[in-house]
């Protein structure tokens, strides 16, 4: 992991008292913003990553030097047009690009982190990003937006600051991680706990790498990001260079050597300890039970206007866990639209070029900014 | 693996062809019987296990002192009444209960195969069970039976031997492995190979055992047997034995120490070696293309009165896939009956205690019977 130099960092320096009970302060929040703020700095959005996203949101990320992971849907004239908005995205704590992490070094101790990182949540990661509105002096922002775990921070920052945001575009998400959900994430932890190079997490410091783990474990991600009918299509079963099966265990079939090429491409930018935290936190997220069984109780101090996404073939995030969510809006007479976009791109769907997917996002955030 | 005496083999002394080249020959075949063969030989019922189950179909395994694998459905009075017909199972070639697999000696080198014993296919696992017909001098089956791979075994059989079954029920099957299920099952294969100690499969050789790998191969495989809905209910985000989340890596959540537990106990009873070459047939298993894209073709040869079940939950074999073989019976004109059996329980609702299947299977088996 190779954390350049071109990565800007904030320094917290306020407390953040952390849900494990432990304080943390004086620690990095890395971010990237596109676009320029107003004079009136009412055009902000906050866009917040999924698992395994950072803050280069788009253009070309200057540490993969690959395209930012929502390169469709934000830029100039885009869904989210940096003509227009001031795009403000920070690398989640507990992340590997610039953020305090488990990759970090313990101030008290010296040494790296690893697994004695504390456990963040949800909550933690919207509590250290709210610090950047301070920082850019913004009171309010235009939107808050984000697909997979971004929609659940999406979520959880409304929730605990009803007055920060005008605009609330949760996409793709859940109010509390089910137990499939769970359990697809506790799979890929324990892929990496049995990576022999792992080392209960110390491997950073024995100058090991758990790859082969980390690549299972985005093996198993990568699936369920996708539909079975996409797969079906895309792949179905195409070999891979080869006119016959070759009767061995190499990648005979495509969709093999798609998953292998994913997974080898996903260590070279990723870090394992990170993969533990970030799905631990969004196996611990359930807004329900943060208000006692009453998910409209989550809203109802904000007077924003919600805008809730969700896609057909997505069973990670399905519809109805996105409805339940437009249900508990509903209830409290709260400002609420809803779409369900047809796509067979499964829950990768809000990440990738459908064009129904943003159209609509873009008239939503183009219509409530020229209402607002 | 203790491979106990109280195992039964048959020596197939016929040499037999692999669909890789090979030929093979004096290979063992272990298998189980379970009821009477009557006078006429005409009430036997072969039985085909899935991926990792093997010839112990009901009562006490006695290698792993559990229940059979379908103690639910087979056995006195049962769906498959062993009061009224003689059932046979064997374990697959390639398995781990006795059959020929890589972890039986290669008598060339005196060496465990390991990776050197061949590439299988569901075509050859029924070539090498065709033998026990002569073994019990049975010319027709009454019928042939089996889920999952068990289903795709059943009409590779009867595609192979029009005219040695009378009646056939494949359950919760499909007659071309989707690209969804090859993603899961190479996830798998990844997994085991991702263990230091699989040392390309020469572990038994080290004296050391890929637990981790083939457990985290077992855990991905079983979240692919339930439901979303089944998952949710059953688990939902129930803590194991603790009140309140612990901000840590062990399990909190009960469906994560279900997993790990699943994954454990499959280790002392599975080689995995045999989950590669056995995962690999069922990826290779394409009926489809056997008879040039025309599934019709596969069962035009036999009159056998076809009876498929499905199960509504079933999304690693769903509905669609199973009604496609109902659609090629149906073009030829095949005696064929359809059922998709209404139950949360996802893939694994073969296995289980679904009195709506175990009727439906039991209903159509002592019917047909009794009329033929």
């Amino acid at each position: 992991m190779n954390i350049k130099e071109s990565i800007k960092t904030l320094v917290i320096k306020k407390p953040l008292k952390l849900d494990c009970g432990k304080t943390i302060n004086n620690f990095p929040l890395a971010y990237e913003t596109y676009g320029s703020l107003n004079k009136n700095k009412d055009n902000a959005i906050l866009v917040f990553h999924a698992l395994t996203g950072d803050q280069f949101v788009t253009g070309i990320n200057p540490v993969t030097k690959k395209d930012g992971w929502w390169s469709y849907a934000v830029g100039p004239n885009k869904s989210i047009d940096t003509n227009k908005y001031f795009v403000i995205c920070a690398n989640v704590i507990g992340g590997c690009m610039g953020s305090f992490g488990p990759s970090h070094k313990n101030p008290d101790t010296n040494k790296i982190y690893g697994t004695d990182f504390p456990v963040i949540t949800i909550n933690d990661m919207v509590n250290a990003q709210v610090n950047l509105l301070d920082h850019f002096e913004i009171k309010k922002l235009f939107s808050v937006v984000g697909g997979s775990m971004g929609g659940m921070q999406v979520l959880q920052f409304i929730s605990n600051y009803p007055d920060k945001a005008g605009t609330v575009v949760p996409i793709a998400c859940t109010s509390s991680h089910s137990a499939q959900n769970i359990a697809f994430n506790e799979l890929g932890r324990q892929a990496i706990a049995s990576d022999h190079n792992w080392s209960d997490g110390k491997y950073l410091s024995n100058n090991t790498l758990p790859d082969k783990g980390l690549s299972v474990a985005r093996m198993a991600a990568h699936i369920t990001y996708l539909s079975k009918k996409g797969l079906q299509e895309k792949f179905g079963r195409k070999l891979q260079e080869r006119d016959a099966l070759k009767f061995g265990f190499d990648a005979d079939f495509q969709i093999e050597s798609y998953l292998r090429y994913q997974g080898s491409v996903f260590v070279d930018r990723f870090d394992a300890n990170s993969y533990l935290y970030i799905t631990r936190a969004m196996d611990y997220f359930d807004l329900v039970k943060q208000f006692d069984g009453n998910l409209s109780n989550a809203f109802k101090k904000t007077k924003a206007k919600f805008f809730v996404i969700s896609f057909t073939s997505d069973w990670l995030y399905p519809t109805q866990e996105n409805k339940d969510i437009v249900i508990a809006l509903n209830a409290i007479g709260a400002d609420v639209g809803f779409v369900e976009i047809k796509s067979d791109k499964g829950h990768d769907s809000f990440l990738l070029d459908v064009p129904d997917f943003l159209n609509t996002l873009k008239n939503f955030l183009d219509k409530s900014y020229s209402e607002r």
